[in-house]
């Protein structure tokens, strides 16, 4: 599950103003296996004391804290900026995450990459984006752009822990009820709806080949055939023992059919 | 950007604790260009005064509220739970989320998907499962599984929203430089290695082969070329105007070329 080269990774905040947003973004840490924190002049120095997830704990506690960008980044040879912005005039190529991230996770497993994330109020500075070798933008829409910073900060290392393989890896299919099943069940819905008077003499034929279908369509699976045999024998034995009694078909339901 | 079929999707919290929360799912839907929020006896009744982003305040607003499940999911035709445990035997089929965001996906094109949060302490209970087609889960790792609520329904959305095509968008490469420009660089260099007194005599044949590789694999582009050409006139401007002095050649730097 953890990302080749995770401890490689330096998650830098660079002037975050709220401790609950530090919190959000050790918690997401923890979840997807990255521990190494860096903070760059955090407004509220009591951020340690932060509410997050008792797991991720041990992230806030080692965070840690720089006075300017330069020293937080100086041991990665791949800095890269995160911004809600669109705008491909920007002095610093952006690529939207997707790209983003498989070339973080190729750096990563040989070196040091810090993933920088400006203040929840402006962002990365445009001083802060000319220490970046590249710009990355999550897809939002150009309507409201602006992430809240812990789900910014979620969202990037969720990408970065995405298994491209997991796409395609369908839960097993649970294998279909045998045809001999099917009519199992056939037989014991139509005695059952024999019994219940729903199937007329002169339509029995015709009704018979749409039940059939009907329960072909159900697509039942193998593994609860049984538990329908039984709940289809527990009514039909209920309805034998019922005293005989004037029973109107239901016509309109069984032209639906 | 918007997914196909967004607007069928609604995002259920079933018993959300915490207002600030509804308002970090309220934000993110509206960065992915999803509107559908319900809420399933939420503790706080004024949830909709959470803080959100003013531009998602619209979401809150609309956001209906239910006494139960059932009819929160009636007119959905594919159910989704999302979950943190990692057990294959739970009754109900469990899936990472990479696939089965893309079965939702498939889904939304025609029907309504109503995609289910727990409650933050406790996730969503078995009986609310047994409503589920099947459950989803984030790939977190195993020893800290339990996300935020907030940043798991950022990332959920933000795993609909995204495009594989994208993986391979690399922003357009900037041109390299040619040849010609490479070269212009390279004899700039020297002439002002030269004057420094940093290139011998005894050794200038051999140190201009160091120099022109070096300079190759700067990977210099196109659109820099004439900053650099600028850059280097200029010093070597200012160094044609100093004053002779006794150059003293650093053996140790020329060495390690």
């Amino acid at each position: 599950m953890a990302v080749n080269g995770a401890e490689r990774l330096r998650v830098v905040l660079v002037s975050p103003r709220n401790p609950l947003n530090i919190g959000a973004a050790a918690r997401a840490m923890s979840n997807f296996g990255f521990a190494s924190l860096r903070l760059v002049n955090p407004y509220d120095v009591a951020f340690r004391e932060a509410r997050s997830a008792v797991k991720s704990r041990y992230i806030l506690e080692h965070a840690e804290v720089y006075s300017s960008l330069a020293p937080a980044i100086a041991d990665c040879s791949l800095v890269v900026g995160t911004t809600a912005g669109d705008k491909r005039d920007l002095h610093t190529p952006l690529q939207r995450l997707e790209a983003g991230a498989s070339q973080i996770r190729q750096h990563l497993s040989s070196s040091g990459v810090a993933l920088l994330f400006g203040s929840e109020k402006f962002g990365l500075s445009t001083e802060d984006m000319s220490h970046c070798h590249w710009l990355t933008r999550i897809p939002t829409r150009a309507a409201h752009g602006s992430m809240n910073l812990g789900q910014a900060v979620a969202i990037c290392l969720y990408e970065l822990s995405r298994s491209e393989a997991a796409v395609t890896e369908r839960f097993e299919a649970a294998p279909p009820a045998s045809a001999e099943e099917n009519e199992r069940f056939t037989s014991l819905l139509l005695e059952l709806l024999n019994r219940s008077g729903y199937v007329h003499d002169r339509t029995s034929a015709s009704t018979e080949l749409k039940i059939r279908r009907l329960v072909r369509r159900l697509g039942l699976r193998a593994a609860d055939s049984e538990s329908w045999f039984g709940i289809l024998r527990q009514i039909l034995w209920r309805v034998k023992r019922a005293p005989d009694a004037i029973l109107i078909p239901d016509d309109e339901s069984r032209r639906q059919l």
